[in-house]
């Protein structure tokens, strides 16, 4: 049996801001994503949301305060607070939430992916 | 606000087969773990969880079968699969799953690790 390797599936993510399921743990998910630039403000009002930068910079705003990450660090999002990640100027990350957390949360717009793709 | 850095927090756990809580999603703990040859044959008979090597490598042995890990491999043992996870000859890896999940599942025994420690 083999495992999944992150850096192979991240070369086959080829648009910004689209999540792709790599793995489900219960009734949660795995997504890599690639993000470039500004996204938008949204929060989830149901569920935290855990980033874990795999390269690049990732800034997530908060309303006030913001939190500056590189390869290595996880941030979790608590529900419920507005957020905007801000990638610079490009940055990968893994994304564990539950199944169903659609990527724009509650704010929607041109950036909203498609839920429950894989890669 | 500052992002938690899993190589920092690495250099903080002084002893094997110790799962230590970095961070909490919802009812789910993120745990660093150092692992040192081989575990226990164990399983958890209520939920899945997520192996993600971050060093070293791991081999996951299953009845039968087995998942040879490296850096940046990921795996996520189903729920009621026996396994044993066995180091080469030491590994560090991100360990996903619900709260209050013990490390020996239903196996017990002297490598039982105190549940729900931080680091």
């Amino acid at each position: 049996m083999r495992p999944i390797n992150l850096q192979e599936k991240l070369t086959k993510i080829d648009a910004p801001w689209s999540p792709r399921v790599v793995a489900e743990l219960n009734d949660y998910q795995l997504k890599l994503v690639r993000l470039e630039g500004e996204f938008v403000w949204h929060q989830h009002d149901d569920t935290d949301e855990a980033f874990y930068v795999l390269s690049g910079r990732l800034r997530i705003e908060l309303r006030g305060d913001a939190v500056e990450m590189g390869p290595g660090d996880l941030y979790v999002v608590p529900k419920g607070v507005e957020h905007r990640p801000v990638a610079l100027p490009v940055c990968e990350a893994l994304l564990i939430e539950p199944r169903g957390v659609v990527n724009t949360g509650d704010a929607g717009g041109a950036l909203t992916a498609e839920n429950d793709r894989w890669v």
